[in-house]
């Protein structure tokens, strides 16, 4: 076969031609993995056959440079039209597009991910390209300072998702004039016609007021198309762009165009057929479109601190917050590494990310209370490198779970931070205690879970965070509490401390965080009694310290009194029973306390002794395991 | 002390008397307990004193009746100005308010709980108020058919949430025109101004182009107020109302007003003291308010399904999904239960829930792609007495978590269907697999968490969860698999099925959903080279059959395989493994196969064996076990 190549000059009728040619390539791509999107991709073919021939500049055969364009589907699910693309820019072939989408072991996934170098973030929970590409513009505008645009192709249906509105204001409150949402009505949804349907007014109406410019076009002209996405392109003025496009779902077949009941569809192998002859058949054009300018090689970054950091210090006795210690912390690693950002969900002063946004003012993004917004965007500068520290109270991330899940899948850096863990924090009442979130970060793949104990340690693992990939997560404190440990010591990922061990133990007391410092008073009191207990900081919660803990259930009969601020389920305590039981460890003992029932207001002693997690209930838990009672 | 009584007709100058009582209220509930938010109280203490004089129609006495008015303070960190209402009813004492506000052991927590009759739902964190809110005004204008407003105070900072836009569109879209929003736009969040300021027109911009009706007001003129809570309260055309009011924080006390620095601080005693002085301090007024329309009663409605369910019935061995059964099932309830109402982010072809809305199109509501709204909306149902469930993809609920979080804390009756779970579902890939929901459901607090591997289990699971209180959830999987139980078998909520055993077992597997199958063909060729296995069928996860398992441990000498098709942390195996520990099993050599590395696509039966969930890698597991190998 000889590919045709299309430059940006290329007439719209060849464009035309393109735009068959990514229909007809949705169509055989789906047919031929029995599942997949057709109609959704064949509705936005003509924006991408403009886009990607005379719009978006980039460099295929080096996607990750500096000044490419970035192109993000925020409709996921269009990815046959994604992949077609990436045949017509000549870096996927055509026999891939046929025997690797959506089959085993392939990288042309279902929805797209970022194991294809073109793929800046993964998508496919809806709602979240947008508010990745917020991200990414920031960093253009903001950090790189480059002239690149952030093309985003959105559903119309997901436009029903309140992500989406908080990443358009985000948008215009960032002034980000080199994002441009590209929005694919089509009219029908999943199961149904959407909310609007082809109320292209009301979408523009929405997108104005949330402070976006807003073109609206019909979506299959393709010289209206292109008039849009130029001057989209342009980047006038301070504001995002929207073009609200009117599309036909399936358009170009005749047999489905605006009908239900297509979507998620392949068509079988006979309507393939009829579809593609209707389409004019198989064509194979290769586009040669705009290139990003040169950009002058900047001097390579340094990786990481470079060993540059500088700890704060915390005197043993001193008490401190550890949400103090992190503000401190990520000042210190702000210095020592031009890649750290930070992001706050309106609550700096609490967090206190606010010390960075007061030492950094250009390397802080506030995000106001936009959690998901915030992860989304730290998601995006995280694909252009930088390394974003994103905080808020730990109760508040599983705002954002669903995008630390996809913010997994795109194998993102991040580090998030959730202070106020637990019913430490007292009168505020449940509402802001952080008491699901260990499990909830534990259960996400790949990730680091992190819960220091004081200031000291606090302080080594934001910089451990700074070097982790994946998605770390730090759980801070409210109150101040004693330093236990001296500057300088070490705190590796991984590990754990033993704070208090003789050669008679007879119990394990396992703490981390608030529960420490009860766990370290229980064993001063059982020691007044005679009983000897080992004291463990599990300050690492994944990965764990499973020698320290076999050691000690070893040491101590299997005797181990486990204690977290937390619900019973998926935090401390299934991290330290996993642990044991995967090393095979026998004859266990285990005394669990957790939060177990519903907490109201009161001080933190009080619902900390309510809850049966102050340093009385560990040690009378103690007590009963080793027969003292 | 002598109440003076502020009834309907009261003067504006009285109204403006208790609003000083609000803001005296605030200041020295807050001052006495040591902290809340007296500024963010006072801002809106304008706004509530003209609604609970003049607009509010309630029955203080009887909060919980038909005709009552609905009053929800989205901002639920003015509870200090909602106590003071309280107080201002006659329904809390001054006493109370004093010495009870944020304490320990009492009901006037930090921010509201419906451990106080009049709250509907416990708010506190942002954003979630007016969706709940939008859930009450369904079931008023869709079910309850009463004529009665849901009033919800929002703060500005909270338009930030994406949720608040969710609630607004269905709003619109349900033509809820018994909702009014009232905005304290008072300028400043808590860490800084907000990021629209005092820009009343671009709030009343988005608010419109998300089809409200808007009124702009100045939130301290008490005519203008009155005007347009009058107005709002009119519910002319099918539109929800938003008020837009400007205030000032800390009205009504010159050291605060307007000044950064003092969100959720309370006045020290010297400060409070010039404060009360300033608004001429302290009052008794107690507010005679409208009352709502004398309803007439209605016969009870049956409690449940009154032994009335026929559930759907599958054949041993005819194949069927989950997520079908739990369509069907939720058709039958629909016929049982009058009180039995649907919802579904979208995705109800997927689901199932297509037949529910198909069977009973008056007790479905389409929420489209905003998981967060459809579970503050199930919220807001259950407030009113009705029973929802609600589904999307397992997935897709984690982008609910915080609501199901705080639908926990408002003690909430939810039934929550989660499709899609696993691997198992092949080519989507990753972003559409639930791979994290076992561990985010058991960890909040009160759930009852359920995963059925045939029609029949699931059918009678689905009646399980109408009669459950507090949240439960349903894990449906997508592929079809043969029926295991006959027709009638019952499934009670914490029990389990053995469905292999003899008295020679020499290892349990325990299974789930579709690896439950998986375990019975490793039974199956485990059988053939003499290796007898005990097959659990753990459908009820939380509770989960501490004695049916701790049996298991006993009979096969603690060798268990646990086989899930979920990340290992939080889910199926820490389930059993927590369970076995509490009671105190010893010697338990425990094989956990789950999903411990990042999947892609491919045929469910490929991803499973690529998991090590399928049948070959749990004999293998158990062979290993046993010593067998």
């Amino acid at each position: 076969m000889t590919a045709t190549e299309l430059t940006s000059d290329a007439s719209l009728a060849a464009v035309a031609d393109l735009a068959a040619q990514l229909r007809v390539d949705s169509i055989r791509a789906s047919t031929s993995a029995g599942s997949g999107h057709p109609t959704s991709s064949m509705s936005a073919a003509d924006l991408l056959a403009v886009l990607i021939t005379r719009h978006l500049r980039y460099d295929w055969q080096n996607p990750r440079p500096a000044a490419n364009d970035h192109l993000i589907f925020s409709k996921g699910h269009a990815s046959p039209l994604l992949y077609a693309v990436f045949k017509a820019a000549g870096v996927v072939s055509d026999e891939e597009l046929m025997t690797g989408y959506r089959r085993f072991g392939q990288r042309l996934e279902g929805h797209p991910t970022p194991v294809l170098p073109w793929v800046d973030v993964a998508t496919g929970s809806l709602g979240q390209g947008l508010p990745d590409g917020v991200g990414v513009a920031v960093a253009g505008k903001y950090l790189d300072k480059l002239g690149y645009r952030v093309w985003v192709l959105c559903g119309d249906s997901e436009l029903a998702e309140g992500s989406m509105w908080e990443a358009l204001d985000k948008a215009s409150h960032y002034q980000l004039s080199n994002l441009v949402a590209i929005v694919d009505v089509n009219r029908l949804g999943q199961s149904g016609p959407t909310e609007l349907g082809w109320n292209l007014d009301a979408y523009a109406r929405r997108a104005e007021a949330f402070g976006a410019r807003v073109l609206v076009v019909d979506g299959h002209d393709l010289a209206a198309i292109n008039g849009a996405l130029a001057k989209a392109g342009e980047a006038a003025g301070e504001q995002p762009t929207v073009v609200v496009a009117k599309t036909i779902k399936g358009r170009g077949f005749s047999e489905v165009e605006d009908k239900e009941g297509w979507h998620g569809r392949p068509f079988p192998p006979d309507m393939a057929e009829r579809a593609i002859a209707e389409l004019g058949g198989v064509r194979h054009l290769v586009v040669r479109g705009p290139r990003p300018e040169a950009v002058p090689a900047r001097e390579s970054e340094p990786a990481g601190t470079a060993g540059g950091y500088r700890a704060p210090e915390y005197a043993v006795g001193e008490k401190v917050a550890t949400r103090k210690a992190y503000g401190d912390a990520l000042v210190a690693l702000g210095a020592a590494d031009p890649k750290v950002v930070a992001l706050d969900g309106e609550v700096k002063n609490s967090t206190y990310a606010i010390e960075f946004a007061r030492a950094y003012p250009g390397r802080y993004f506030e995000m106001f209370i936009a959690e998901q917004q915030m992860v989304a965007a730290a998601t995006g500068l995280a694909a252009r490198g930088y390394r974003p520290f994103a905080s808020t109270f730990a109760a508040f991330l599983t705002r954002a779970h669903d995008f630390i899940r996809m913010g997994s899948i795109s194998a993102a850096d991040l580090r998030l931070a959730g202070s106020h863990a637990g019913v430490e924090i007292g009168a505020d009442g449940p509402s802001q205690m952080g008491l699901e979130d260990l499990a909830m970060m534990r259960a996400v793949h790949g990730t680091t879970v992190l819960y220091p104990a004081d200031g000291t340690s606090t302080a080594a693992l934001v910089e451990a965070m700074a070097l982790t990939s994946g998605i770390s997560y730090l759980r801070t404190t409210r109150g101040a509490y004693p330093g236990l440990y001296r500057a300088g010591e070490t705190f590796p990922v991984g590990g754990s401390k033993v704070l208090r061990s003789s050669d008679h133990d007879e119990v394990t007391l396992i703490g981390a965080g608030v529960t420490l410092h009860e766990c370290l008073h229980a064993a001063g009191a059982l020691a007044t009694e005679g009983i000897a207990a080992r004291v463990i900081d599990c300050y690492s919660i994944k990965p764990i310290d499973t020698a320290a803990l076999t050691a000690a259930a070893q040491a101590t009969s299997g005797r181990i009194v486990i204690a977290e601020d937390h619900h019973p389920e998926g935090g401390l305590g299934s991290a330290v029973t996993d642990a044991l039981l995967a090393a095979g460890q026998q004859d266990l003992s285990i005394a669990h306390l957790a939060v177990r029932e519903m907490p109201g207001s009161g001080t933190g002693e009080e619902l900390l002794a309510w809850a049966g997690l102050d340093a009385s209930h560990i040690a009378a838990a103690a007590r009963q395991l080793t027969g003292h009672q």
